[in-house]
């Protein structure tokens, strides 16, 4: 607890003052004012962000943190548990979607198992940090004890604290692997937003309507039993959560710490960042949107926390792949920023207004 | 006109077998089925348009095509015309926003005088084939001559045939600089979708209202006094049009008969498309809409075409900006295609169905 305490006192407003003049800046390079739209807002946002009149975004990081679900015991997902364990390995041998969009953009994947059911024999690229093997079944009991959520957040800061010792971070995107994980992210989005259950559960991977009705069921049982406390997102965490969202809201607070942006990916990754934004409202303005996910909740968190995602490209497998092109959008942002010819310099008459 | 005959001759349809087989590879790869959206659409259309299993996209090409428009002379753009001469030049030095962008992206922008008022210096990335020193004020009679509006077609042809002869494409963009072209790209809009002029006329750079009435009034009198003939697209340009729409619509046709995707950019590049779809409607089919361009009637030009572009980032730029983030899509749609693991090959379970 001690950690977390730590990284919160840590965590401050963005640098408004540079924004503005970020945006004077924009203004003259040559082309029309505000003409690239929302790369304009991503500069901006980025030097807000980062506190720095030139930022320069060369370690660009995702860390895709793999955990399994107790409730997936209720019929859940389409796919069975293993898939979880098996999809760590893919991620490993560099085959799986975020693997593919990671090394053309020039990404590092930093792959977790933070609480896989079954243990996966050590790689160099796999990071352990187990907080359990896989959670409870929400719908009978919590997800997790409440020392196990804190332990899950601050193994996030962990994780993000050792990446950024050794190899450096400059930009965060957030992935998740976990079968079943749809379902306590709507548990958490509906709980947070004060959305009924029915809008924020959606097919997960491609269940039928029969299935979605029982997995509506399920997520409505899982907040009756367990009545988290409204006031205590470690509570939310602990009872109707996962140690991957626990983990994720640890990166993103631990990235928030170190004016650090961060990208969010889809769903899932959105209910991590709800955990992280009600520990510390702040951390809402570090926290970029990248794509709209098809998954039905996502839309409901996203405005929940004041955002317009990036792009909507009907995607919805998670693992970082819709954060993989949000990164690279604001890595452009910042070199449209940085690189651009003013018109002073390009000898380019302005606007005749 | 001949090699403007032989290419339309030449142009078939997607092969559409070969997109349904696509699918089904796409739904063996680790990932819920349909779970990467547009991603997976843009793989299955490239396959089709290029006829190939396993396409390859290394070379990425955009062309940037600049000219000069008569009509800037009613005062319907707030830049003056030494603009685009001057843009050119930001090109050649590398300056500009679609030099910044390609750079990052790996794309390389071929950059075109078609109709510059005055004359460039020669520069080795320069290509200078100019149909003449701007078109005319379409206010008060043609933008240009039916044999200009050919040759200016059969010189985008030209174009892209040399480049693909030199340095090889795998993919083409398509890209413009010219002050005053949202004018003729708005007549042509409106004649060719039927829409009302102030329903396809915008802002451009960012006039004022009371510009933005006198440009809706210069539109419906170049559309009055010039009457072009609905049933023929090349007096559509040579009325109405401007020397790089046209040589868009030759880049864009000499792609389509080379089996080679093209990625529209904004509303500019849009109005180019619509000549070169009238003209052979079979092109429709090879057309990847990049972005919604913030200029007004860009949605209703792509809604013609029936395409719905793969992201709206409120831009407004033109140059190619939009088609050089377009083009990138399309490069990792293949690259999950042909790279990622499937099912079987990873040791992933599939789904319980």
């Amino acid at each position: 607890m001690k950690k977390l305490e730590e990284i919160t006192r840590k965590i401050k407003p963005l640098d408004t003052q540079l924004m503005e003049e970020t945006q004077q800046r924009l203004n003259n390079l040559t082309k029309p004012k505000g003409s690239l739209g929302r790369l304009e807002e991503l500069a901006r946002k980025i030097v807000g962000i980062t506190g720095k009149k030139d930022p320069s975004i060369k370690k660009k990081i995702i860390f895709t943190l793999s955990s399994d679900h107790g409730v997936t015991k209720e019929g859940v997902s389409l796919f069975p548990q293993e898939v979880t364990l098996q999809m760590v390995t893919n991620f490993l041998q560099g085959k799986a979607a975020i693997n593919i969009l990671s090394k053309e953009l020039g990404i590092k994947v930093i792959v977790v198992d933070i609480g896989v059911v079954k243990d996966l024999p050590s790689h160099p690229d796999l990071i352990i940090k187990k907080i359990g093997h896989g959670t409870k079944n929400i719908a009978k009991g919590p997800a997790m004890s409440k020392d196990e959520a804190i332990r899950s957040i601050e193994t996030g800061i962990d994780i993000f604290e050792e990446e950024l010792g050794t190899y450096g971070i400059d930009i965060m995107g957030t992935g998740e692997m976990g079968i079943g994980n749809t379902t306590p992210s709507s548990a958490i989005t509906a709980f947070i937003t004060g959305a009924p259950v029915e809008e924020v559960t959606g097919k997960g991977t491609g269940i039928n309507n029969e299935h979605l009705q029982n997995k509506i069921r399920v997520i409505k049982k899982a907040l009756e039993i367990n009545h988290p406390d409204p006031r205590d997102p470690l509570d939310i965490l602990a009872k109707v959560g996962g140690y991957e969202i626990g983990g994720l809201a640890g990166c993103i607070l631990a990235a928030v710490s170190q004016r650090i942006p961060v990208v969010i990916d889809g769903f899932i990754s959105t209910a991590g960042a709800l955990i992280a934004t009600k520990l510390v409202p702040l951390v809402k303005d570090y926290l970029i949107a990248s794509h709209k996910s098809k998954e039905k909740g996502h839309q409901i968190a996203l405005e929940y926390l004041g955002k317009i995602p990036l792009f909507d490209l009907n995607m919805r497998l998670g693992e970082g792949t819709g954060a993989a092109l949000g990164i690279t959008l604001a890595y452009l942002s910042i070199k449209i920023l940085t690189e651009m010819a003013t018109f002073e310099e390009a000898k380019v008459s302005r606007e005749k207004n």
